[in-house]
């Protein structure tokens, strides 16, 4: 379906964006992907390094509007992913966050509006834009109140483009992810999901740290399957202008999440420890995605359970362990 | 109740805000208003100049962090009611709107958070980022799906609040506000509500000009009534962290609206025209406001009637019109 297709990956040297690049090269697309590789965010050389001969890496940033007014032309799909994903960063630097994830999405969508207004988008966006759930499973229909500068930034970033979609024309979709893990992730520290670091403990030796009463339910998405549900929000007509969330059949409290993975390596322990306090003023307690409204439009249910998809990331990560410290 | 107190009023040369400020003085608090007087905004000397002495008038924009970061010390209230008010202008000119209602909101909260966090804040939101309403009336736990880029950012700014709120403590409530009018509105064009540009031709002989069929109800709030609600807003410890809407309890079609008007003025008269394009787009058809959340939580209501109301604005503007074209 993409053979032959152009298409331009935002962060595409980060954990979802690489992943969905490599499945691109192998359907033959035309793929180029563009990051900033700023430290401190997904984007990792490592991701693609194996594949960089066939694919056009342009190193820029998101921010930059005169990258990205080159960088949309002739392009069949954007595979918008480029954000800032820390919570507590957007709450210490909430300018840099409202930069990524809100200004630079409008910058996105006006290169695409003056000189591609065919291009089809697809737009990661993030249940955190909910806030604290009102009832579970929390569907689309859920009001959004984030609880933080991030969830704030990206519910403006995703508003723009569906703004843009019934405004303008400019072929858009959102899928609202959960918390996605997988190889490629980022594992240096938390700023992608707890999952990442703890992955790191893990192969590390170091003991998996569980806030609070670890009680607090989350589902959690393999990015193989994410990838799946890109490429069908980003080719299938009746997506365009709708907002999906992702979600996972198999919901677990953080504490039976850590039982788990510790199960997964020999000699593996967790902690419970407090809130850290900055944390705990934006926790948002239980959080349960319903993703049937997806499920029903597309089909897409997520293929990997949690134990296989966690193994394959361990995997993965002990073999390539040093390039992702 | 407000007698002594050291209020900050941003856009408080604008409609809205000047109203508020004439009745603060009255009520012998300190007033400081701040505003940046763009010809294409709503603030206007006019609407001050007899009280001038009265108040302490500050040029600046909220854009500018540096005047924020010295004007919110020492103050009790923060009324945030600067904003770029026009949909279409938000259209055409994106980051501008961006800049106003995002991210000088932030700037402004930072700006308490670092220098003031003990202040109450009251922020000037509005139902248009509601979007086109899923049902009527629209209450607060209508989603919010804006249809223009205005809406985006207005969201935005309302859940800086919010978070601010909640994550940091800085007392900060939302009043969601409907169509307001009344003397010291913007009449020289559109851009805040079509009321004003009626007035105007009205005043000027000229006929109104109702898009489309007439039939897309709307509720008017009259200026008094608003200033009553964004001063409970501001004192009643129960309005923190809280989102209010306003709303009128006689929602009237367009046509309504225009023949009313009409009858007031000798010889006026309406006409139908075709929707034009750039308005059709962002159009969100009928839109009623349930405000009986803020009514039972505080027993707000509007005072005033429409007609009642606009025979006073036209009242105002037969005496004031060379100084508001």
């Amino acid at each position: 379906m993409m053979e032959g297709k152009n298409v331009l990956i935002t962060g595409g040297l980060g954990f979802i964006g690489s992943n969905l690049a490599r499945r691109l090269v192998q359907e033959r697309a035309n793929v180029t992907v563009l990051d900033s590789l700023i430290p401190e965010y997904g984007g990792n050389p490592r991701n693609l390094h194996d594949i960089k001969e066939q694919v056009v890496i342009n190193l820029s940033d998101v921010r930059d509007p005169f990258s990205m007014n080159q960088l949309v032309q002739g392009q069949d799909y954007l595979f918008n992913l480029a954000g800032q994903t820390s919570h507590l960063d957007s709450m210490e630097t909430p300018f840099t966050d409202l930069d990524i994830n809100a200004k630079a999405q409008l910058c996105i969508l006006e290169a695409c509006r003056i000189h591609n207004p065919e291009i089809r988008i697809v737009f990661a966006s993030t249940r955190q834009i909910y806030g604290k759930p009102q009832y579970l499973p929390v569907d689309e229909k859920h009001p959004c109140h984030p609880v933080d500068v991030n969830g704030v930034n990206k519910m403006a970033g995703e508003s723009y483009h569906i703004v843009y979609n019934n405004a303008y024309g400019i072929s858009a979709s959102v899928l609202r992810l959960t918390n996605t893990y997988g190889p490629r992730m980022r594992i240096k520290d938390a700023r992608q999901t707890f999952l990442g670091i703890w992955i790191r403990n893990l192969l590390e030796g170091k003991p998996i740290h569980v806030y609070g009463d670890g009680r607090q339910r989350r589902d959690y998405n393999y990015v193989d399957d994410v990838v799946d549900a890109l490429l069908l929000a980003g080719t299938k007509p009746d997506a365009e202008g709708k907002i999906f969330n992702l979600g996972a059949s198999e919901p677990m409290t953080l504490e039976d999440t850590a039982k788990l993975m510790c199960k997964l390596v020999d000699g593996a322990n967790y902690e419970k420890i407090p809130f850290p306090e900055d944390r705990q003023a934006i926790d948002v307690g239980d959080f349960i995605c319903d993703y049937h409204a997806f499920e029903k439009a597309f089909g897409w249910t997520p293929k990997v359970g949690f134990a296989e998809g966690i193994e394959r990331s361990l995997q993965y990560f002990r073999e390539e362990l040093e390039h992702y410290l």
